[in-house]
């Protein structure tokens, strides 16, 4: 049985800098900083055998071993594209295995013009190898039933990434160009039928959670990569006769829990890492966990909300 | 008109250490660092000009310039009360002449025992000399009427500090043994006359805000001391036919706006800063604000949820 500070610190692992400067400083000091250009603020860190097996490109790439930074040389999506399509083409990483054919955005210092690139993409599946921050919607939809509030979770798929698991009603990750309320609408059909007029109508956007992660073997690929993500928030408050059920192969079924049944699945580690922090933030915003009955309250509230070490999109 | 990221800026004002590590540790390292014991994780920052002025008792604290650390040599809070009683007797500091005579608890490490002292606390007026966290509760009571949603707001009264600004429906700080929800029923009664009965049946606790600031002459006494806070939130849903109405002389009268005027109002300074964030929060976990209509909802997202550099509360 897992607490729920626990259960936060599973998913945001990565150290922070007050807790033991000197441990974080060596560490953050081991890897390289990822920059867009030369006067900017890194966009993400990359691990030491990340870098040794990456097929750099010289014409693309400034990789300066001594200072322990990375710069495009051109335009940087392109980097990020030829540089991981060659990395997938000799196998260097497992991550690319699961080659998504789908862009991410890597947010930028705002208001800083970028090297001949006006959005800076890379492909899904190489972004932890940077480790730039990642975007994503999640909606929690329930019910007030006569014998409390209950939540729809959803089963994620065996063969999918953390198989088996517990995930939130809909999520799922933000491509570049799509703005946050068009892809909780476009997953909240995917994966749950959802009528587009119902989200519109009844979905309500209440903040973000993130978190820096270190992957692990659950998430696919190469175990220890970093991954700093910001999660959009949804609550969806729907009727007892609307019931979600699975379109795509993400989801194997949809059951009505209880709060208390879904507490219990927490603490158990039954719900994949990031949603079960999702669930927290939930259930603090509605008043399920308090100062009176969660010790751990101040600290959870600020560790779902982390300021990542790098910036974060202005706009989507 | 100041943008919601300026309004955040304004309070939570002390830097971050990812922003600019070099400022950050100069910064950092010219204070002292205050000890429940000599293992233990600081619980605050000193200011040179404070230990300075201070007057010592040594048989008291153990103050080292070389290290620059002070610790308690025998219980902590009796440390805290003869100094600041000798202290305000010679008039070494301005914050002391508001001496409240009402205790804050200074939470430490979870389960590190202290210096024979089971809870340690300080002076209010006190607490920022030791830039201690300290910790309130506010509460945004509002209408849901045919026109939208409109806010009960109240101006502070003239001699106050912060005089003339506008505030949190119901707000205050957490004294010694008070439970959070304790203090909002208490300050409820006491800054806007609402019933105990309707406040336990209709407020519901929806987290935390967090911020570091330095406080400024507005909040009276010195300019520079360092403040970081935890504010306990509560929302309270009324009907129309709820009016607040002072009690105390915190207050000089409510207003109902509509959230358009709550937010003009507060991009024009118009609110006490602390009470900017509470508001942005709120605005936040109701919908009102999102990702489409604040270009900076990340950042803002994760600065009202700041994890401070020391112990925060476990239990109050």
């Amino acid at each position: 049985m897992k607490s729920n500070l626990d259960v936060v610190n599973d998913c945001d692992s990565f150290p922070y800098y007050d807790a033991d400067p000197q441990a974080y400083t060596e560490l953050v000091s081991s890897y390289y900083e990822l920059f867009t250009q030369p006067k900017s603020k890194p966009v993400g860190y990359v691990l030491p055998w990340v870098v040794e097996k990456m097929p750099w490109d010289d014409s693309l790439w400034v990789v300066d071993h001594d200072k322990k930074q990375i710069y495009p040389k051109l335009t940087q999506s392109k980097g990020f594209d030829a540089t991981l399509r060659k990395a997938r083409e000799i196998g260097a990483f497992k991550v690319l295995e699961k080659w998504r054919n789908e862009l991410y955005t890597v947010h930028r210092e705002n208001g800083l013009d970028p090297v001949g690139d006006p959005t800076i993409t890379v492909e899904r599946s190489g972004s932890p190898l940077f480790g730039v921050v990642t975007y994503g919607v999640h909606m929690t939809t329930y019910v007030n039933t006569q014998e409390g509030m209950k939540i729809w979770v959803p089963k994620r798929a065996k063969g999918k990434t953390y198989g088996g698991l517990f995930d939130n009603t809909v999520a799922g990750g933000i491509a570049t160009g799509e703005q946050p309320l068009e892809c909780i609408v476009r997953e909240a059909a995917e994966e749950a039928s959802f009528p587009e007029e119902l989200v519109r109508s009844a979905t309500k956007p209440c903040g973000t959670i993130s978190y820096f992660s270190f992957r692990d073997k659950r998430a696919g690929g190469e175990s220890g990569l970093l991954q700093p993500e910001v999660q959009f928030v949804y609550d969806m408050e729907v009727s007892e006769d609307v019931v979600p059920k699975p379109c795509d192969d993400e989801v194997e079924d949809f059951r009505l829990w209880s709060v208390d049944e879904v507490q219990k699945a927490i603490s158990e580690s039954l719900f994949k890492p990031n949603c079960a922090l999702l669930l927290l933030d939930f259930f603090i915003r509605h008043g399920i966990l308090t100062a009176g009955n969660e010790k751990d309250y101040v600290e959870i509230v600020s560790r779902l909300h982390r300021k990542l070490p790098f910036p974060t999109a202005t706009t989507m």
